[in-house]
């Protein structure tokens, strides 16, 4: 899938590379497509290694060029170009503003205009109604008042879109209702900490929304950094519920209200997790999983579990520890 | 009290009832009325039993029809006409569905207009306000910019409405604070998971808000299923909090910051629940009740006393199980 | 600073004060200029003493009229004209509504209007934003769609305010973003309960937002009542958080995901607080404190510790007493 939300610069040199890092005496004049994760990194695309969790994919993968820091100088093979840096995802960030120097200005869309009934001609839509340049918006569809959708967003067939919505960088799949007052797509919370200034970390990644899906009033579902942050199909969320940058949710699953998932966890199918439950950043959650109201999941949780409680554990050992009779 | 928000059909009979069941072979001309729990179901009203919470009801209900699974059917009186089913919430949705045939569709309410000052001459109102057909406001009100009020709504006197406001299916009093952003009405989170595609449940309840209460900034407040969502005279709501369907809270409560009910749990008077905390569904909490901020709340509790922590324990026994100096 | 936001009465004598406390019998005809805590209090503004945490600025205050409650009066210096009342804060609420008659109106900006680019030449702004009187907007700024910036709010420079956004009684520095559906400045949750109608606390502080802030989408931040909000420079926080009244967030903090703060609490610099965490009200936590995601903190946090749990505790205690491995 192309990416149309950010524009790529598609004649960037590991020369180019080495400049916005600040090596000053290197120089490789091989021209590079992308700059990718370890797991989906082709041929002429660089790549990093950051954290061990990503070590296997390593062996795999087929980038010509990594970034990494010194403690993993070692168990590259020698086929790939190191470029050793200190920080590796600040480097990263430096990368992704080059080739998606636009990925950093996460202002509103100006170019909207209101709908124009001869290009949706069958649309039910609201006063006030915004619509970005280039979307799409498939049969049989509802957009409520207020309701902003910003350029290139995409939505199915049968969606309802409430009033007060804002949707942009966004892929919206068929028969998926969005309810009044989410906010969709904006960048991620991330950045690098600095004593003066945060330094922002460009978001490239979109969100993805399957079929039948139901997003509640005033979700926040933001968009991944370098992948897509994805609803599956069939997943339900309350209101109030906020998802950050690059999380993946399976399909069926049902989120009640106010639950919140940190960055770039992934989420199994058929997971039902309790009012206001939390689950930390990088996790893993199996199938079939219930998580209990009110949780805090900091480590990954197997397949056809149930869990409660903060930290969350096994329901049976929750109540055995909590005694509820007094 | 007549709901006018929702149209019902009069002209149901069991033969219809049977029909969407899928009972194919059975046939009852009798005229029914409504469907309506056990507690407020009338003579030609049908009714449905699913839980043995509501088995004291049983014996009170004046319902000649009732709708009920296998678990149950031994212990109805003989007077009452049974329908057995294998799942009664499903059953009494797809019933429900037949009187209202309106209340699955949640969409936004396209006939809006902008306010006449004709009909509204003492109104204070901001800009881009879009209200519904067969609304009533009362005297002394103040309605912000942006805000939306579907139709059929009822507001009473002095009452302030914020900017951003949605309010669909409901009835407010008099002297009550709606604050900005708060979505009011939608329907519940209510439904039934199937593998390709979860099954809506109508949702034909109304939210009533008592007279002098406070709504907080992005609050949501769902109405409910078959019963109302009620926030009660005097009770005041901070920011960002959730409510959902069928939830009833009593007079004089102080409910915090982003605290969240779940659906269909009972809340009674001057009842004080810290930030954060959570309340289980289906529960009851009785008056005077303190919950801690952050507590967990998943068993009922009873009147005049003080909980804290998860699951909510007695503050005596949270403080002894939690030393607080480490 | 002199607050333009809530005009003041400037003619209030001692006499006034009595009066609207209930004294019939005592009068001083003194002028007054204002009412002040007891930490900033001048020698004409009166002020007040309601709990012994003050207790320590007593001995430094300049102000020569003071409202207290039987308990402090033994302890009050002589040199002090004592007010002594039964509720200390009910009488604040009496005095600074004298003094400020305007400040309990919370009903939004009717004197909004289109933004002039006259008045604007170089604004980027979106559709339908409405701004009120004397407010003023720095050099590089943008603001988006459907965003309300109420009277006399003042924003710096290369500053970029989102859609659906709502600022009143604020201050906000340079470089810094307010995401889509924020809402800052209405007053907070601050009233004396009542059998019938809760009695509502006039807030005359505003929040004050420094530079090189990132405020998230669908945030709360509540202004002050008699003190001000406060978020430090360099501070960002991500989505669906919630800032009551009084708080005081220092510089370079990050605060993630529906993380609340209860009011008139104090956080230093460089505090990372993980998501859903809740910060009770009258707290102190110090600098480069680490609070983990869902921590429910009820005590004060000194500087250069990392916490978490409900209640929060250093996070070597709390993995000890919840083991991970079951």
């Amino acid at each position: 899938m192309k990416n149309v939300f950010f524009k790529k610069e598609n004649n960037i040199k590991i020369n180019d590379i080495y400049r916005v890092l600040g090596f000053r005496n290197q120089k490789i004049n091989y021209k590079v497509n992308d700059i990718k994760p370890l797991k989906t990194a082709k041929k002429d695309d660089i790549t990093f290694l950051h954290s061990s969790k990503y070590l296997d994919f390593i062996k795999k993968t087929k980038s010509k060029f990594l970034i990494t820091n010194k403690k993993f100088i070692k168990i590259i093979p020698k086929k790939i170009k190191l470029i050793e840096v200190t920080n590796v995802l600040l480097s990263v960030a430096k990368i992704t503003s080059l080739f998606y120097p636009t990925a950093l200005d996460d202002s509103f869309d100006i170019d909207v205009s209101s709908i124009d009934k001869k290009i949706f001609p069958e649309l039910k839509f609201g006063r006030n109604v915004l619509i970005g340049k280039n979307i799409k918006i498939g049969r049989n569809c509802s957009i409520g008042h207020n309701t902003i959708i910003e350029k290139n967003v995409k939505i199915g067939n049968n969606c309802n879109i409430g009033s007060n919505v804002i949707i942009k960088n966004a892929i919206v799949g068929h028969n998926t209702n969005i309810l009044d007052g989410a906010i969709i797509g904006k960048k991620g919370f991330g950045f690098f900490p600095e004593k003066t200034k945060n330094i922002r970390y460009p978001h490239i990644g979109l969100v993805i929304v399957g079929n039948n899906v139901e997003i509640g009033c005033n979700n926040t579902i933001d968009r991944g950094s370098l992948s897509n942050t994805i609803i599956g199909d069939g997943t339900f969320l309350d209101n109030q519920v906020h998802i950050a940058h690059n999380v993946k949710i399976g399909k069926n699953c049902i989120i009640t209200g106010q639950v919140g998932f940190a960055g770039s966890s992934t989420i199994g199918n058929r997971v039902m997790i309790g009012g206001q439950a939390g689950i930390s950043g990088h996790l893993s959650v199996g199938d079939n999983v219930q998580i209990g109201g009110g949780s805090g999941v900091i480590k990954n949780i197997p397949s056809n579990t149930k869990v409660m409680g903060y930290p969350a554990k096994s329901i049976r050992n929750f109540l055995k520890d909590n005694k509820l009779n007094d």
